[in-house]
């Protein structure tokens, strides 16, 4: 329904802005069902003036400052990118912890899901064969035998659902003591503990590399190392990571799932190609259902530094304690200090396709993905790639980049990951699956074989935040139990491992 | 021969230290045929005292210091890299350019290989169909297109090699204004300029990422550029791509290999996993081809600046004049201040594979690694990503990281790469052949399916610098025209494309 029918969004009383839901956008003299009328055509998604703003006045969206207007703008005209003048971020050193909490909702009991039971006590909700590196230098040996295991090994172990090379660029020709070599040699040791592992730990190294591999077996005596320097060559090194792949798929071919309590679960969140209606569909859906499941035990993190930078002074009250509150601004002060030394600042956040889809900044970009996190309390703050201690509520302080947010969020041990977007990206992860949430009917209509929840149906009335935040929260555990398949398990789409080295190469 | 006897290799008459040549080392006692004695174990590659050394004292190798003695050192004893400590670096700003350039050799003619011409009148040495893309995002959805195009195309067209993927983890979520996105960026753009990809050029894009295809297909107005966010889905989108890609097999297909001047070609050199041998046997025979294939007319590609770092006093004098002394000397400035921002010096490299094969430090390695370049001029000095515009010895300024190192060099065009290892790697690439030569008898014959070129035997008196140098440079011939295939593409090892990037990710 609602398609025909002229239909804006206003999501805050204080709002003198609303964005344009239809198809195609408007034209100018359209009139809404409240009279109000455009002056001016508005794309789809795109904020037109509720008021007459002076030059210099301030754009108000979602109850907050999203700029200040570069000339007049007239009532009922389209704000384009260009009239919206960028507000200073708010100073971390000036912020001053001030907690307010929403009141806790009632826990969710008696949901569960199915997952494989792990040695230590966690649970998969795959059951996979990973095959770590140290170093980059083994990638081309180590993919000529992941071929050979897929076709020739995992037929005969067919309670194992695959096997994953983790791949990266990192090991050697780095400047492994640099004090940020932490981030990537933290994130490829966390990704070695990985729960849809099973407990179980191979790592194929060269030998000579700067990263050896036990980083990544410290703490797993039982760890099979190959390393390639001390096999007969190239049809001995492949033979020898067969051999040892196939003793792992042994064990991991008797593991069957089992019900297990939603707390056993680490949900991810990200969002990519956001537009204007990210942050009134897709992430505010997404936030209801991340209520649900931390009402429910679960444990859930979203992240992208330079995406909630902006709003930091929203997302602050949120911290559970003045400890809590004070590791989220460390994280921001060290995000706005490595820009600094790259001679850029938080105005490099957003791409051509976010202000294509209506977002004319990175504040108007943060307010809409801070949505993601739901209403908890945020009970811990970690750095990019480590692993929480807490449950509920997460904040990983990671990059906003797709990718390597992914790849952060695999280390800190995510189990199934939701992925909100407006342009469309066909996203997928090979270590755990990947949900894929529209901002807007036409890309789930568009791409119907890749988006697995359209949160559009919001905007046109079609459906309530409630209530797709309920379907995606049902999806999760049923993806999360093997039940149900999201689009890119099943078509096997799995971008690269891409690691956060914010270190020096050497 | 010769494994039995003891031998040791001094390389400068200058030298106080002497490198044991013989497998597993030598015990205290060993007499040599000219009465040096060794006071206590050595093993191989590693340096003995020739002389007592006092504490302070010169560590002379290479006719270079290459260190002082942290405490006395007696006659005849092993030299343990804690014993080397590590000179000042030369100060880049106090060097001044004085040209030192060797005779120059008789052209030699008659040389030819078999490539394949390209319309702007480069050629190849392989006949690629080469997938750009411009994020990251779609490399999901492009390893399921290359892998039906591997299965049902290229076997209608014979003629074409192979397909490739070119992934990188650029594209999006960077900071695209960054002072120094300017070296990912101009790297992605050369590399979809590679001459082994016959003037053919097809990229599959997003939509909404940071850097636009038009970044890659800008002086190509024939280019063929995929959206995925245009195409409906993701059937649609594999379909899309190998719809495009069948349109450039078809004319990929029609090429032959025709009879190419050297002076078509350009070689890339490199070094990884070396040891003390690397600059005595492997690195030295690489320098005699590199001369002969400079003499011959084609251009030769060295690089990694932590490695000739430490000895940039040498290199200057061969620079062709002070406007490329000048260049050279801003590439090394750029790096130090590089690693500065990292909080890290040049002390990051080597690794512990270079100290295990008997290298005490940077000096030491950058010694041995620069004689892979031979005694001709520097015509020119390209930074990490660029395309050199003269022929001849060329520097590209790269990091060392051999898999990031191979990146540019490939982005800088070369068409086949001579990689020396003393420790060893099975490195290879997809779009250029790979040579490796191994430093030591006893790795080439560990690794037989795998080191194309045994220059161990420099050591051993086996074979001679000029005589393993010209079955080098014979070899690269044969390979160029298709003739002989390296190990690594015997095997059909890849490593991954490994993108350099000083820039901020956001």
């Amino acid at each position: 329904m609602g398609e025909q029918k002229p239909l804006y969004i206003k999501v805050n009383e204080k709002d003198n802005v609303v964005i344009v839901v239809n198809e195609g956008g408007l034209p100018a003299g359209t009139v809404f069902a409240d009279g109000f009328t455009l002056t001016g055509d508005v794309p789809q998604g795109h904020k037109a003036a509720l008021v007459a703003i002076p030059r210099g006045g301030n754009i108000v969206r979602y109850g907050q400052v999203i700029g200040y207007a570069a000339h007049d703008i007239p009532k009922g005209s389209w704000i384009d990118e260009s009239l919206v003048e960028l507000p200073e971020a708010p100073d971390v050193n000036e912020l001053i912890y001030t907690p307010r909490h929403e009141k806790p909702q009632a826990p969710l009991a008696g949901y569960t899901f199915a997952g494989f039971r792990n040695p230590d006590g966690s649970a998969g909700t795959k059951n996979l064969l990973g095959i770590h590196t140290s170093v980059q230098c083994v990638a081309g040996v180590l993919d000529i035998a992941v071929q050979r295991i897929r076709e020739e090994l995992l037929p005969k172990y067919p309670n194992v659902d695959d096997v994953v090379a983790l791949k990266h660029n990192y090991g050697c020709g780095v400047a492994i003591n640099a004090p940020d070599a932490v981030v990537p040699i933290r994130s490829i040791a966390n990704l070695a503990r990985h729960p849809n592992f099973g407990g179980e730990l191979m790592v194929v190294s060269l030998g000579c590399e700067k990263m050896q591999p036990e980083v990544v077996t410290e703490d797993n005596p039982q760890a099979s190392i190959v390393r390639l320097q001390e096999e007969a060559g190239f049809k001995a090194s492949v033979e020898r990571i067969l051999h040892e792949a196939e003793k792992i798929l042994v064990r991991l071919n008797q593991r069957q799932r089992e019900t297990c309590p939603l707390s056993d679960l680490v949900i991810g969140l990200q969002c990519g190609g956001s537009d204007a209606f990210s942050g009134v569909t897709s992430n505010p859906a997404v936030g209801y259902a991340a209520d649900l499941l931390v009402r429910a035990g679960a444990t859930v993190m979203f992240s992208e530094v330079t995406e909630v930078r902006d709003g930091i002074d929203l997302l602050l009250p949120k911290a559970a304690n003045a400890e809590v509150g004070k590791r989220l601004l460390d994280a921001m002060r060290w995000y706005d200090n490595y820009l600094a030394k790259g001679e850029v600042d938080r105005s490099a956040n957003p791409a051509p396709g976010n202000k294509k889809g209506g977002l004319s900044n990175i504040v108007e970009k943060a307010l809409g993905s801070i949505a993601k996190g739901g209403t908890s309390t945020i009970r811990e703050v970690i750095a990019p790639g480590e692993r929480p201690v807490k449950k509920g509520l997460i904040y990983a302080a990671t990059p906003a980049s797709d990718f390597v947010c992914g790849t952060c969020q695999l280390a800190s041990g995510i189990h199934l990951q939701v992925f909100t977007t407006g342009r469309g990206t066909p996203y997928g992860l090979a270590i755990v699956p990947v949900i894929k949430v529209s901002s807007r009917s036409v890309l789930a209509k568009k791409w119907p074989d890749l988006i697995d929840v359209d949160a559009g149906r919001i905007a046109t009335g079609d459906a309530t935040i409630e209530s797709v935040g309920k379907e995606i929260f049902e999806l999760i555990i049923d993806i999360a139990s093997g039940r149900r398949q999201s689009w890119a398990q099943q078509w096997k789409i799995y971008n690269d491992l891409c690691l956060f080295n914010p270190a020096p190469v050497t």
